[in-house]
Order: C-alpha cells, then structure tokens, then sequence
C-alpha cells in the first residue's frame, strides 16, 4: 500500500460535506480500491464556525484558501468554493503552479478559463479534474474522454439543468405558469432564490462549454455559446408541443456541422419517443453520438451532495491511482479556439405560434411572409373562437430551413398588423 | 510524445476488423489524446487468407496467438479469439505472464476464470482489461469501476443481450411466437444459427458475472448464477404483461440482500413505467443504485464491429495512457466468494399463469393453495370461454413473498386436476 493522498477541501458547502462524508465513510473500501488511503489533512471555507453535516474540526483550518496549495501535507486540492473568479481561480492557480492537481465542481470557472487552466496544469505536469462539474453524479466527463475516447464526438445534447427539468416537467403535468412552478421550486428549495443562473440557461451554458470542449477539443468558450433560458416557456406552447407529438426540454447541444461546431443552450421541442423526452424533473441527461459507438445515453441526478461528491471522488480516485489524462482529452495546446458556427446558419425545424385577429385573409398574410423567406409548412394547427375578439393562436412546424431564413420570416410576420403579441418561436431537434 | 504502444490483435472476426479499423482511422487523434501512438504491429487469426474488410497483411502474421506474447515488439496484447479455455486462455496466461497488459472482449473466459486471471495480471504486475466484454460499446466497466468508485454499489441490472432483447420487442410488437421470431432474427442475422448461448441465457450471465465482481467485488463465479432463458415466453404472457401494466424483459440482476448476493439471470416483468422497459430491438441498458449517486442509467449498443472496437480501444488508451487498476475494482486477493444468496431466499413479487378447466370451483383450490404456502393475491385476471371445452388462461399477480414459498404454492397448485398446462412464472422486479 503506497503512502496515503493527502486531501484539502476548500468550500465546505453541500457538495464539500458531501465529499468529506464519502471520503470518511468509504475510508476503507476506498484505499482498497486506490491501494492507497485518501486522507483529509485540511479544510478551508468562510465561516469556521458553521454548523455542517459532517464534522470538519478534526481537519486543520485554513482561513485562506489560496494558502492550501502551499501545504506540505496537501497532495491535491479540491476546489468547491464556486464562482468564475476570485478565490477559486487564486487556489486553483496557486496549487497548479505549486504542481499539484486540482478537483473541481467549478463550472464556471472552467467554462470561462477551461483553456488558461488547462495549459497551467500541464506545464506544471499535474491534473485538472471536473467529473463534479458536469451532470453530477453521472460520470460523462470520463465516459467522453476515456470510455468513448476512440471515438470523434459528432453531437452531444444533454438536459444539464435540474431546476430547469423540474420546472418544465411540473408545467406540463399540471398545465401551470412558468412564475407560479418557480415560486413553488423556490419554496421547496429545488430552485435558488436568485434563479436566474438556472432559469436562463447560464448554468447548463457552462456544462455544455465544457462538454462541447472534450467532445470536440475545442477551447471552452462560455461567451460565444448561444444561450436562451425557459422563462418565456409558455403553458399554451406546452400543451401545443404535446398536441404535435413533442416535449419541450431546455438542452444543450453542441454539434458538428458544415459551418463549424454548433454550441448551444436553448428550450427545444423533441419528439416524445426520443429517450432525452422521458427525462423528467431533476434528473439529468446525456446523449452522445460517437462516430464508432453510435449512439449512448448517460442518466442520473444532476445536483445534490451524495451524487457530486460522488463525482468528486471520483476524480480524487483517479488521482490515487496515478491515472492522468488531459483535461480535455488532447493537450491544451492542441484545443481549437471555440469559435461556433453562427446559429443564423444553424438548419433545422421549427415551431412557430402567433397570436392573430380572428379574420379573413390572417393566414394567407402569414403564408406569405414563409413564401417569402423560403421557409415551407409541414403542419398547422389554427382554432377560430367566432364569438370573442381575444386574439386565436395560429400554430405552424414548418420543414428544415435555415435560422437566417426563419429569422427572415418571423421578423415579416411580427410586422403584420393581424399579429397581436410577438411571435413564439422553438427549434425542433430531432436528435 | 513517449514511444508508440505496439498492439497485437489475436482474432481477426467482427471485433478485431472493427478495433484495427479504429486505430488506424484515427490514428493522429488517439495519438494526441494518449500522448503516444498506438500501432498494430502483429496479428493471429486461424486463417491468413480470408477476406477481411480491413487489409491485415501489412500487420507481421502469427500462426500461433500464443507467440504473440512472446514478441519483443508487442507491448499489449489484445485477445479476441474467443472462448472460455483454448487458445483464448493460453494467450492470456502467456501474455500476463510475460508481464504484458491484456485487453479482451471474451466474457466466457472471464466469467469462469477471471478471479485467476485477476490474480495472475496482479502478480505481474500489468493491467488485465475487459470494457468490450460487457454491454458492447457502453463505457459500463470505467463506470462502476472508476465513475462510481465512490460507491457502495447496491444494485445493478441490465438488460445484456441485444439478441433477446430484440426477440422480446418483436414478439410484444407484433404478438409472434418465440420460434417464428428467432429464426427471423437468424436469417436477419441477429441471432446465432446455434442460438443457445443467446437465448438461453449464457451470454448475459457472463456479463452479469462480470458487472457483479466489480459492483460488489465478488469473484466472477459463472456456474454459481440463477440462469434462465426467454424459450419459454409466450405471446400471451407478454399480452398479460401488457394488460397488468408490465414489459417482460431478459435482465441481469446482482443485489445485495441480508442473504447475500444475488446474481441472476431470467425473464422479468418490470412496470412500463420504469427506464428499462424503454430499452427496445438490440439496445443494452445498465441501471446502477449507488449508496451515494442514487440511481444512474447506461444506455448503448451492445454489439457490433465499431461499438466494440470502441471500447477496446478505450482499454488500449487507458494503457498507453498509463491507468492502471484491479480488474474488477479491488485488489484480487480481496475478491469474495462469489457465493450468491439462494433463489429460495429471494423476495419479491410474482406473475403466474395457469391454464385451468373452465368450471366451477377451480379458483377456490388454486386460492387455498397460495393462502396455505402464504402467498398473498394482489391482483387476478380470468376469463371464462363458455362455448368451449378448451382450458382458459388464470393469471395472478402477488404480493411481495419469498421464492421458497411461491415455490411450494406452484407445486401444489401443478399438481390439480384441473390445471391442464404447467403454470407459468415470471418474477416481478419493481427496479
């Protein structure tokens, strides 16, 4: 049995006392699996005098965090303190520059300076991990980049967003608003006070940027991502998608195409016998679509702390065990700059809902304006309500066309005078 | 960039082509994701001249696999000759014991001999690796074994052949007979001219034996497994299945009970609701319950050339990459017995079909004979045919009970006069 691997925690929140709770109830089993134990030799967070799950006093306290990466005992760090700068970008700097290998459930740190880290850590010669970083507990970072490592990656959609899965799950089993389930999430503690991170797609932003980075060896590269969350989810266009055969789950996508590596984060109608369709409420979901391996699907709790501290493990197990791979699967200095193809060329189906005047000639006034831009119809649905002058949805797919064409389209039919409210507009993924 | 890792491939069938096809298409990528190459430099098969979709004369021909492990220039050995001693176990042994990694894709030779094989890599020194041997190009084995290694792994249940699968699906899709389909699937060449190892359950009990040693770190203990096939489906359990809410599916299950372990093999009834249940045609599917992660699922296929020359070829580039851990998860001297728990102890619910004389009285002594053994009726299906003397199905569904006890109510309700066809059984797991 080799030496045992000495552990600093910084950030001893849910998934930092998750961790720690593995670490020590596993403590056996683990250095059996590892060949050599896996020691917590000391902690860092704000508040040392917090009440915690799990207890932290038998670790020494660091008051700095940056000044775990200077300890003589400390052989990793594990960095679970959060946030695309500050002290979690000084520790993970100061320990790779001290040449150890860092842990991280950080996505967004990653998804804004994946690249700079991952070319600190190899001229340093040590390991960035992130297993916790992507989808929780599901171990698709190391299935992207060990187990489907002989593979080009041609699309990778995930449902990487609990709250928002919860979220839309709940308004479509129950016919209710976007406002009315968030409160409702709020309140049951699925959803954060400030929800916005989760709501408008930021938080599944940074996973994909990091999947979309080892599935294709492109730089993560968050401000270039396109990024549209669920608030503007409406319970009409639910209750459509259901009615033409669809689900709408918020995804992320990155995908090879003829125009560059699409990477994207946005709500999306799928067929409802597509596997990502029967993903409901906090669950996540990641499909992969491997040149050699065809098709796999990856499931499991996206958030919480057994699950990520599990991820967390992971990594650190794989650090015990001496195994090192790149970051992102090439060595940084081969990762492509992340430049995705601009969604005006994006081609794909929509779904498309106008609230119009109930009379004559509206249809053909929309028609029109598809005419115009090329865009060609592959279903409609339009409901007259003659005895009231609400406005009365019209409801259109329409066949593959280009973004720049429907765009084209949806620009002429929101200057229609017949249409009453801003068009709604969903792309459909037939995955 | 370190020294090439010089590859032998001893088989040349499906898996082999599709493995070399894999490294040499992409070459330069696995080069950069490994930091050194990765270069076939000799192959083995029983025959040199036969047509093979990739040109193999460019690689040094052995006649003998086990030579392979003997040359200089061959740093793994890749076995895929097949079979569970022959050839397949002399290269093996020959190899470990010339201190050389070996990577296979044989699961018979595991399943019967993977504790010794375990121990012989150990005592060498080199990494014994088998990712293709279970659920084709599903990273399932990196899962368990590194993924999740922060688990106490509770359950694992699959469905391991794509063969069964694919005969189920069809028959429940188009209410055929088990023979009419498998000798589709044989011309379709889905199934085996010699079916057996399929359909009788062999070769996911393999698999199982497999995901069993490392979820629970039990030596791999094929001829110790609860083994059943799907010969003995018929088309109108699978219409009862439908009626009660359930799908009959072939699954692998290994869990732990206060018994012991329970490792097994045969047909189950899951609700329709659960994921498997989705799982159709040749797709594999691998539901783990970790103490920490929860509940995540592995979808793939689980079969054919690029699949599972996918995962032999994440095997080759863990090693060139320089991972090494046990081959079934903890080190081979700590593998337990594997001695699962007996079926009589097992607990759960049960299907049963009879088909019974349609007269008066008949339910009464099938009803005494489940209350005397203590076997309680949850739900029951009969239908009368009064204009015909032919018997008519009766179909229970019951409560949660032991296997010894279900297993005496069957005996005793077999022996009535007036059950006509011996009852039918299939277990209910609730997943």
């Amino acid at each position: 049995m080799n030496a045992p691997l000495g552990v600093a925690v910084a950030g001893l929140g849910t998934v930092g006392c998750g961790t720690i709770a593995i670490l020590e109830g596993r403590k056996e089993l683990l250095a059996a699996r590892c060949g050599r134990a896996l020691e917590v030799v000391a902690v860092s967070a704000r508040r040392a005098d917090k009440e915690r799950p799990v207890p932290v006093a038998r670790y020494r306290w660091h008051d700095d965090p940056v000044s775990l990466a200077a300890a003589a005992d400390v052989d990793v760090v594990v960095e679970l303190i959060g946030g695309e700068d500050g002290p979690a970008l000084a520790l993970t700097r100061a320990a790779l520059e001290a040449g150890k290998p860092v842990v991280t459930a950080n996505k967004a740190l990653l998804a804004h300076r994946g690249g700079e880290l991952a070319r600190l850590a190899e001229a340093n010669g040590v390991v960035l991990a992130y297993e916790a970083a992507v989808a929780g507990g599901i171990p698709i970072v190391k299935a992207l980049r060990d187990g489907l490592v002989g593979n080009r990656v041609e699309r990778v959609v995930g449902i990487l967003n609990g709250t928002c899965n919860y979220i839309l799950t709940t308004m479509r089993e129950h016919g209710r608003a976007f406002a009315d389930v968030l409160a409702e999430a709020q309140a049951l503690g699925y959803a954060e006070a400030e929800p916005s991170l989760d709501v408008d797609g930021h938080d599944a932003a940074h996973k994909l940027a990091l999947l979309a980075a080892i599935a294709c060896g492109t730089e993560p590269t968050f401000d270039a991502l396109h990024i549209e969350g669920i608030r503007a989810i409406a319970p009409i266009d639910i209750a459509f998608a259901e009615e033409l055969g669809y689900r709408i789950k918020l995804l992320g996508i990155a995908r090879r195409t003829s125009h560059g590596i699409e990477q994207r984060v946005h709500p999306c109608m799928i067929p409802r016998s597509a596997p990502l369709a029967e993903i409901e409420g906090v669950f996540n979901a990641v499909q992969v679509h491997g040149d050699a391996v065809g098709t796999t699907l990856h499931v499991g709790p996206g958030a919480g702390a057994a699950p990520t501290g599990s991820a967390v493990v992971a990594d650190l197990c794989d650090l015990a065990r001496g195994f090192r791979a790149p970051a992102f699967g090439v060595p940084a200095a081969m990762l492509q700059a992340g430049e995705p193809a601009p969604m005006s060329a994006h081609e794909g189906a929509y779904y498309l809902r106008l609230m119009v005047d109930d009379r004559p000639g509206v249809l053909a006034d929309v028609a029109a304006c598809l005419r115009d831009a090329g865009v060609s119809v592959e279903s409609m649905i339009q409901r007259h309500r003659a005895t009231t002058d609400q406005p009365v949805p019209i409801v259109m797919t329409t066949h593959a066309t280009t973004e720049a064409a429907f765009d084209g389209a949806l620009a002429a039919i929101g200057a229609l005078a017949c249409v009453r409210e801003p068009p709604r507009m969903l792309r459909i993924e037939t995955l």
